[in-house]
């Protein structure tokens, strides 16, 4: 088996050279980097971890929490942070675990603890103040999407403003009848912004004198538990909304395919508009504001990695990019 | 900040004993290992991995592979192997690379061989030749789930049994014309696993002498691409199929939307069955056979375990659970 004196032999540089360039520990010009990296992977040479992270301080692991990894926004998270990450030849050490679980009590007592990282990427996380700052604690840079933490640069949505706009979209149109369907927290989904949303949808209706009517889907916001909900609340003809504002695109998702199956038409006798942009708001037509989850967990990444790096000044917060896409899920209600 | 000296003497035990019971270096008593450990939790002291790594030669960290983590079944084994090695205190570290992406490359040259994990759980995993002894190589315990690799214990469905049951279901109820709807290599599914289903289904249609008729969904057997193809290939009723035999359940769903918006009913002019029990199976009252992959990453994650530690002698390849759950979609053909 090679070792770093037979990598250093074959790139023509001292040892300590060779240790540099393969553990980023100094200063060394790209093009020894390169020949050392070369002569490595010509040897098949892989620098033991557990030594180098002694000697640099350096793990060259990042630490991602997510509540959950099985819906599409968390997943899309999750994917853009190992696209970014596999390329630099960085670990991830991934940490799921739910508000409320046995699991998210060991997260600061063990797995943060531990320090097995350079930074870590906290998504949907709802620290209370003794979290916040056994988090400030860890010394290592945090960058949060979802959810703003004090003190740590978030990338993140406006969600009073998008769900005031997809509500005057449905205003626009002639709608007046128009509820609200989300959740009461605790759930599994990023409570505040779901709090967000049903402040912006208050604030259009106020701005415009109507009703405020809320639909509390049980549980998760999941497309099963909006679809089990809208079985229920679309079921009477008599209160049934003109309108649906969805905390998300899996509610929306489920309101639609509930409607269908009781032969209620969307858009004719009921609009739906969603947010997320989710992979199948177009197989419903789904009218909706778009959010890119995956190109968050790339941009989440890259900040995590210059503060990480030294290498730039982030801004403390960043408006995650959004687009409103109007698709066939809409229309003026009949009676307009 | 307190040190192991700290925690020793709070323990009442030497300072090696301490550090066997932290670091799982040796043998100590589950009674001194407690004291020892609410010794740290009291004082808030966590050990340097990095040294225990160096000291004992195990990371306390397991290494996922997974191609996709943004799909309904990839996503359930994740959330198993998390739920299990979290209270164990180990650490995941996650590996997202679809096969034939430039990821799939440093897979082998950079993650896997810098071997900072005690054991890996290869989900769907398709290496070649080549990379089976790379992986050999490592000299690291290996539990495979999806795909039986050589020498190498696996978790896995019988494919072929499956296909064959649920599509004797469909010619038990009377139906002659029978569809395979999956797709030709290569997808970001297993394609082991739906060459395995196809031959399930041509095995069952030939033992009764039906004609073989296969469906191909182009690029991933994803709920949206089964739909698009759906919506071309039912298009015309002359050579419409009365059943469908879907190569998962992803593309039973597609199937199902697209049928429900072109007016055809399920299941009165189309049955449909697949494998998975997805979430969404319910919902669209699929008769499927479901499979539990979130209990496939807690029995994987085990017997991993187990092998790590030396507690057991694996079995070469475990069945996985499954189970035909027969719902509304499907029924006897119209003209039976």
């Amino acid at each position: 088996m090679s070792g770093i004196a037979d990598v250093a032999r074959l790139a023509g540089v001292s040892k300590s050279t060779a240790s540099r360039a393969l553990t980023g520990g100094g200063y060394v010009s790209d093009d020894t980097r390169r020949r050392v990296s070369d002569a490595a992977s010509a040897l098949g040479y892989v620098p033991s971890t557990s030594a180098v992270s002694l000697a640099t301080g350096r793990t060259r692991t990042i630490a991602l929490i997510v509540p959950k990894v099985n819906r599409w926004y968390f997943g899309a998270i999750v994917e853009g942070v190992e696209q970014t990450l596999i390329p630099r030849g960085y670990d991830v050490t991934l940490y799921v675990a739910e508000p409320g679980s046995n699991d998210r009590e060991s997260l600061y007592s063990t797995y943060l603890a531990r320090k097995r990282f350079d930074g870590i990427i906290a998504v949907a996380l709802e620290p209370d103040d003794a979290d916040l700052e056994r988090l400030a604690n860890i010394g290592k840079p945090v960058v949060s999407i979802g959810n703003a933490l004090s003190g740590v640069p978030t990338l993140g949505l406006d969600n009073v403003a998008i769900t005031r706009i997809i509500t005057q979209h449905l205003i626009a149109l002639g709608h007046t009848d128009i509820a609200f369907v989300g959740s009461t927290p605790p759930t599994d989904a990023p409570a505040k912004d779901v709090d967000e949303r049903s402040i912006g949808y208050r604030k259009a209706m106020n701005d415009h004198g109507l009703a405020v009517r809320i639909r509390s889907v049980p549980s998760t916001l999941t497309i099963t538990d909006a679809y089990a909900a809208a079985a229920s609340f679309l079921a009477d003809a008599g209160s049934r909304p003109t309108g649906v504002v969805a905390a998300c695109d899996e509610v929306a998702i489920g309101v639609i395919i509930a409607a269908r199956r009781m032969g209620i038409s969307v858009p004719t006798e009921l609009s739906v508009v969603g947010i997320d942009g989710h992979d199948y708001a177009e197989m419903f037509s789904l009218t909706t504001v778009e959010q890119y989850p995956l190109d968050q967990g790339v941009e989440a990444t890259r900040l995590l990695l210059s503060m990480i790096e030294g290498t730039d000044e982030p801004a403390r917060r960043t408006e995650a990019v959004t687009r409103l896409v109007v698709r066939a899920s809409t229309a003026p209600p009949r009676s307009a």
